[in-house]
């Protein structure tokens, strides 16, 4: 394994070395509050595996002189065919927290995806440039979500990303062991009640499950993002997607876009790994509305995989916390650019020009 | 693997959990004796693997806002759709034996499935409330089965279960090799035979396969069960079921349930993994006769994986013994909590509001 | 794996049990000489693989009382559906050689095929009493070829199983790395030319493979299985047949039965593995020849796979060698007795009276 | 694994003792540049793992009295049906170089490619007698791309192989961790910036990767293979086919061969492997044009495998570079015997008198 062989102080060559370091440096509960999934992780392990299993059919003698991977993504235009995926509480990995991310984004030509748990204010991250997207967990209180979602309009946020696979917090038995909880010093900001200390509640698992459990919608459904869709002209994205049926169900709802994910593996231990959900997502709404991959991205062949699959694009969710740990500002920026230069040098051998020809390739999946 | 992070008298977060901490509690020819599986333990281990790769479809924005597991199971209702499987001798792992376990059924809502070789009596058991089952193995001896049929309906059993894949006790290494044997004070109290010495038999294997040779009879046929669809009016069960076939047999004659169960490995060795097996059954005669699932469930996960292939409920043996090895009645507790809080989980995760949601849900196998 | 936690003298309750103990008791390159293969041992390893990952589907309550293993081999009965394949050389692994194999398999009522390459002589087995077949290696010289027939015939041989996939002998790196060679007290006496030492070769790998390149006919045809075919009024069994239009070859040619077999993995690295070729031969030829299993078969259960998958019954070669190593007549005794006891007890589990019950099971491979 | 017990000086039996043989000798940069593949290395082992489950299915009794793996490659005849590889710099693993190498092949019979980055002229190798062919990289210049083919033309090269899968070198992480760089006496001697330096450059990943965006076409296409065709009464070998429309591409095109190849697990990771590439490519386009087999062949079993899918022939790299570095011109005439030895086997007892048979035989694949 290549990673193993680093030596200390090298400059990092994958997001793996990458990972590697930023556990050196995390104390355990925090690189396990990160790294980990629901249940027996059953569903985190196949979100890698699904992956690894795409096998991809280049093509050759193109004529094909660069490889140019700009991405239309609802609408924007992004260097990448990927987005910083929305994580709660950026400030726990590092001081400069979620701006240091989004200056790091804008830098790259991607959009930033702030949380509805970010632990720096929507208007504090407006003074970073480039592309904002704002990911909505609905709140108990529906006047505080319209709320959000008009500060984040306000604060320069181009797209809400609503999530729908949080009714409520998947039972992540590393935190438990752990008792991990916030420090007092971090908060969702955003929140009304973010000021509150999140302690450890062995009663819901962690304090983070506790939080969820109080402040976000239980039971939210097509009637709730019809009713965002009348009162905000931002494209909507629907984050959690693993049925056909559902990205139906948005497409038909006027939604422009969905995120095939199961969270990370954090969420339904047992649920299909996202990569392999995607074909069948993409045939079922892929004319009708984009579809993004989240969950398992690791290189730039990742995200070429995801691409020939028919993702319009990729999240990028926990590379980017372990360079931000690793790095900071500049560590986000170390990942961004080997994701961006490894899907440039995997279409150039591809032999694909653009992502047009990256979705013509043909895939075969290995058992 | 997070059991093996367990700190020392943390509070078990899986089913897992209850196992190591049985497992440490237990003499090794006890767990041995509760793990073990029949010849190379091919389809002990085939059952879990079966399991895990089922992977299921969760659903979105449902807008339900709780998830009620209650089942109706034979005619009766559950509040899971669960029952403690029928096993022999619980007091082999705690002095308070099945009345313990019986009594944690009770108190989570589920049916406890009475041992034809239970060490305590049905008479006995009669005062632990809650839903009563009764697992029959069919004796040489017509006369004492149809006394034992009786005083099952006499003591408040509400179903009979029947075991057809007993013809002859399965040979199970490990107890052979430990020479296993029930210690004086342990005995089948409901049979007539039941006090006579259980002693390490060479020749047999182990002292159950005597005693099951000696004792049970050595060549059921439907016949059987149709005298004793005559002579009963409880609903009946018939466990042990692998091939399509047997389960249209077993709709034709009346049965109402099969479990499908490959008696968690410990019978044919190289039998088919009963979630294998579980589909063809339900499509052959799941609209005739209700169809459970036996045999490595060992999550709220793998509850929500069974109905999802069509099972209306299943049993849950191994788990419910570690439970009572290491607690008594508050283990037994424990073990029906995680799998009645996981599965709830599980059910909010995957959108389901009620077990005919779940039915719904795709899966797919993973490889 | 239960193997590991056998006690020392205690009795083996597996045919690995007996495997453990012979290779304890070989010098190495004498274990190795059994247990290797050719190449890499790619299709060694495959043979296993294929029989672990053919699941059966038992049936329950038919009623039958026991289970007669029974089987019409060739034309005569065998208490098993087995025979004992043809090896080389038995007094490598024990003085009484053949001999006492011959006298065991008699006692369990089940043929013993004679080798080629026997290193005791026809007529002296002939006293062993039982059902003997004879196995060819045609000759280069075809004189003593049919004089080798006729000696079979006349020492009571009643079936001719001809060997035809050693052209040349596969190349077993485990006996060119340990130089192996026969002793000189252990030949192949029924050869005229078996009284020449056997010394290792270089040139040709082995001092096997030298004999095998010096003696058999390097360019066997159906032309020279006709002609025996008119020369003998016994039953012809081809062994070593992977491909169905061989196996069609073989009874438009009017031979008996076919063995399915890759020679336990010591001929072609990387051919096919047996059981995996079994259904397709039996699909073939199954109707018009008696098709056998060989290769891997290390269980009860295994035959009783073979069986389910089509075969009228199987070949058992390293098994019956260890136990000659391990106990001599008594170790072989103990091995077929395991076979038997397990192939008895996996009919009663299957809910089969008799083979052709077995042959009417359900299979399912699991990858 | 047959290589652990190989004793000291002792023969090589197969290519992996060659291979570990060459590891011990040479400096670990060395060998890992040879070993290695890019990123992940997914690829590099997706390769082996296609070849291994191919299963070939023997035939039997053909009569063949002996095999002879003649074959007809690009119009010449070569005693095996495979060809060295081109492989860049041979001198780094052993003085003799490409001269030795060459040698070597004449000997045996096969054709020896020629590679753009030969350590040794192209006139130089004109005295190693044998047939050799010339593999090209379009170089930028396309005067000097045309010079090299009037080279190889003058200095007898009788097929002309364009590589089509380098517009750019593959990221191999081994190299850049090794901060590999050639040697100063080791350059590309064929081509007029050959005698630069060929430092470590960070920038570029690796010398390698450097010196190949310097000096090769980044947007090489099928005009250019057309202007080549006229320009040119050779035959024209196209190397890294994966995809089917690109072998039909060729076949329209005039080419006379495509190698279906992936440069050796060595430029995009994550793609197919070859082995599970090829019977798609013989079917598109095998009645037009010849196949070729790269990437993956250790063994003789190895070859009957890919011609037993279709392919004409093979080419063989690394082991043949494993073999210069233990052995020098010895070395490779051993690996090359051990190929055609191990082939040659492996049709006698597939019962193939020629490759035709071979190319007739049923695979499976095995997973």
């Amino acid at each position: 394994v290549p990673a193993q062989v680093l030596t200390a102080g090298a400059e990092p060559l994958t997001v793996d070395d990458v990972r590697v370091r930023a556990t050196e440096m995390l104390p355990p509960e925090l690189s396990d509050f990160l790294a980990g999934g629901a249940g027996a992780e059953t569903t985190l392990a196949a979100n890698r595996r699904a992956l690894d299993q795409v096998a991809v059919v280049p093509r050759v003698l193109s004529g094909a002189a660069a490889a140019d991977p700009g991405a239309g993504l609802l609408g924007g235009s992004s260097r990448l065919p990927l987005a910083v995926a929305p994580m709660a509480y950026h400030r726990l990995f590092h001081p400069a927290g979620e701006t240091a991310v989004a200056r790091a984004a804008a830098a790259a030509g991607v959009p930033f995806v702030v949380s509805t748990l970010s632990s720096t204010s929507l208007e504090e991250l407006a003074g970073t440039g480039g592309e904002r997207w704002f990911q909505l967990y609905w709140l108990r209180d529906d006047r505080e979500t319209f709320e959000l979602v008009h500060r984040a309009e306000q604060s320069g946020c181009r797209v809400l990303m609503v999530t729908a696979d949080v009714p409520i917090m998947g039972r992540r038995l590393r935190d438990v062991r752990n008792r991990f909880a916030l420090p007092p010093d971090v908060r969702a900001v955003n929140l009304r009640a973010g000021a509150r200390s999140v302690a450890h509640d062995p009663g819901a698992g962690s304090a983070l499950a506790a939080h969820t459990q109080a402040a976000f919608h239980p039971a939210l459904s097509w009637a709730h993002l019809e009713r965002l869709r009348d009162r905000t002209a931002l494209p909507i994205v629907v984050k959690g997607i693993l049925d056909p049926a559902d990205a139906r169900e948005a497409a038909a709802r006027g939604m422009d876009a969905v995120v095939v994910s199961n969270h990370g593996g954090r969420q339904l231990d047992g649920a299909v790994a996202a990569a392999a959900a995607l074909p069948g997502i993409v045939a079922a709404a892929g004319d009708r509305c984009q579809v993004l991959l989240d969950s398992g991205i690791r290189s730039g062949t990742d995200v070429l995989r995801a691409v020939a699959l028919g993702a319009a694009g990729v999240l990028v969710g926990r590379p980017v916390l372990w360079g931000l740990a690793a790095g900071g500002e500049a560590g986000v920026t170390q990942v961004l650019s080997l994701l961006g230069d490894g899907l440039r040098e995997a279409m150039r051998l591809a032999g694909c020009a653009d992502l047009a020809a990256v979705r013509q390739l043909r895939t075969t999946v290995v058992s």
